[in-house]
């Protein structure tokens, strides 16, 4: 186990009926709010006029910034830091999936400072997160950040109990991360029953992006980590046994209850520290959805796999364990090779079996962009901490999910 | 799963040469401080000279309050009290294991009130414990506290990363508890190698300790929680496979560093939230050490199964569960009751095997006290959420335990 500094200051609120006390939550830190949000659907499903009818009985004023979309734009943060300061807004919701939270959490750090907020995920996602052996003297992670709060409606990228924001630039084509402390929601609702209208694929795509969040903490060099393995391996069945029950029965409250929670845990300080992260798969989906508006989730699940059987030598032993305590595979008498080999097949058969397409050309992603993307995964340096990803590598797994 | 509330504020830094920022971190809250311990034991390790220059070195000023034993004392809480008034000290460094973190949480919340601080355990374990029809008009649970730290020199209370406290008042010959958020430490440094030195049987106690509290929240009458019962099931595997170990070779960093770990999440937020707790074989022990001063951990291991056996009708299907997924007893074509029985033996012999006094008798408990314990244990209220616990039931569990 690798030393770790847990923190986490997040207060989840997870049930039905908590969000009655959403306006309480919102008024320890202001009036005046920036209400954000995605698409359409928030309103067909009445969650927006549930929302309204809150804010206005706590008597919390606000203005809206609709429209975020999958794979959230740096315009749209912009907007949202413009009205911010013309508005001297003190408090940001945010109401949706990942995207949405993932949009407040760049405006509530772009509101305080007085550069583009870009440069902030450009610094961290090139420096900080390849860890150079010298740090650049200019730097720019925000000390500071709008107090935001989150209501999740969408369950997979576990951005409502993280410290993480993912930001696509489509002028640059550039999808970059940034982690900071100062980001973690203030607090977040997590209500089943906002899942239940989901559209099919998305439950879908939410599942295998939270799965992915656990494996690539899970398959990391680090030793020594049987708290870490045991509990990811416990949540991981939690998933498998609870996914297809909630694309069968979307409103079987119990179900959509262990998906949530299952997700809200998968960017916690929880299941990423104390390894060292693998986040080679991470890095090259990013270039996928940059360019071409891939679902995340669904990227993530035609690349894992790949990258799995690419890098097989050195991850055999943990994926025999994981074969072994996540799908009851057999090891007596095997080859850890064998065993793996089983436990990637039955992860790609699960991810079928929930509609996942299972290779890019059926997720409609043009190999002719493949050297594209190669090279842009690797320009801040080669990926990887188990193996050590160049471009050519990175061509070659993109090859395997052809 | 229940509604929850998940909110845990403390920074856990968790490792080996975490404990050289100490100075650091203290001086966010105040430069002088009430320097909490045990025994001689600290000054025996290297353990007080190691913290006396961090201190010094970060220019603290402290006052030492030294002497905390297990089963804490109110008398020293209230010399605590007293000390910190006086000397007008702003933050409580608490250095050893749950007895010095429970006492430093009472401090903190005592100096902040105009009353005896007794008053509020007694309202708490007296009320809100018991969850009756209509609260008190009075309401004494303290709204703030003087900021705490620790430093974990023994696993298995998890009284570094929750809201609890349990302190015994000798003259009353009582041991009550109190859960505040207000309490939650503001860091935590879990160092594993501190705990090299442990007396082997405080290795075993605090494992069986930490072991129960899982227990608690998992043989619990809610239904529905696969997430948290596999992340349960996978933390206990983890403590049960590195337990025999630690007592083997108490200097192996990464088995110290598993069962530190098990033991902090033991009483965290993740932990008893989601369910309702099954708390009845606490609150027995409670009264068993508050009139003999057994270790609470060795307590815990000879009451939880007597209880297991005593619900074994309710437990059956839970505990079937449990001997399957954390013992890898067979089920098939056998009865729940029969899968349980195998478990709670697997338990027994287990906590044997850590040398841990299978009956009160073995542990030097005179059964005259048993009608005292049952008496005492049921006077806020009949116990147990999954079966009702009555005077006589608390009598028969305790024959159990001969």
């Amino acid at each position: 186990m690798e030393n770790l500094t847990y923190y986490c200051p997040t207060k989840i609120l997870f049930g039905k009926n908590q969000l009655d006390t959403l306006g309480n939550e919102i008024k320890s830190y202001g009036n005046r709010i920036l209400f954000v949000y995605g698409k359409e659907h928030l309103k067909n499903t009445g969650v927006y006029d549930r929302i309204v009818h809150l804010l206005k009985e706590s008597e919390i004023e606000w203005i809206e910034l609709p429209g975020v979309v999958p794979n959230p734009r740096l315009e749209t943060v912009q907007q949202g830091i413009e009205i911010c300061r013309k508005e001297k807004l003190e408090f940001i919701l945010a109401v949706g999936g990942g995207s949405v939270s993932d949009t407040a959490k760049a405006i509530a750090m772009g509101v305080k400072v007085d550069y583009n907020i870009w440069d902030a995920y450009n610094f961290f996602h090139s420096n900080l997160l390849h860890q150079p052996k010298e740090l650049p003297t200019k730097y720019l992670i925000p000390d500071d950040a709008l107090p935001i709060g989150v209501v999740i409606t969408k369950s997979g990228t576990g951005s409502e109990f993280d410290l993480t924001s993912v930001i696509t630039n489509t002028e640059l084509k550039e999808k970059l991360i940034i982690m900071n402390p100062v980001i973690y929601p203030k607090f977040s609702f997590c209500d089943p029953t906002l899942t239940f209208t989901l559209p099919r694929d998305e439950t879908a795509f939410g599942i295998a992006d939270m799965m992915t969040h656990y494996f690539e903490q899970y398959f990391s060099p680090t030793h020594d980590t049987d708290f870490l393995d045991h509990v990811k391996e416990g949540i991981l069945q939690t998933i498998i046994v609870n996914a297809k029950k909630a694309l069968e029965n979307p409103t079987d409250y119990a179900v959509r209850a262990e998906i949530m929670y299952s997700a809200a845990w998968s960017c916690s300080a929880l299941n990423i520290t104390g390894v060292i992260p693998e986040w080679t798969s991470h890095f090259i989906e990013h270039e996928i959805t940059a360019m071409t508006d891939l679902n995340h989730g669904c990227g993530m699940a035609i690349i894992y796999p790949a990258w799995m059987k690419y890098v097989i030598k050195e991850l055999a032993e943990k994926c025999a364990q994981y074969a072994e305590k996540v799908w009851g595979i057999e090891r007596k008498g095997r080859s850890d090779l064998d065993v793996a080999m089983d436990g990637i097949h039955r992860t790609e058969e699960f991810w079928k079996s929930l509609g996942i397409p299972s290779s890019l050309s059926e997720a409609g992603v043009d190999s002719s962009l493949f050297p594209i993307f190669a090279k842009k995964a690797v320009r801040f340096g080669p990926l990887g901490s188990l193996k050590n990803i160049e471009e050519e590598d990175v061509l070659n797994i993109l090859s395997l999910c052809k």
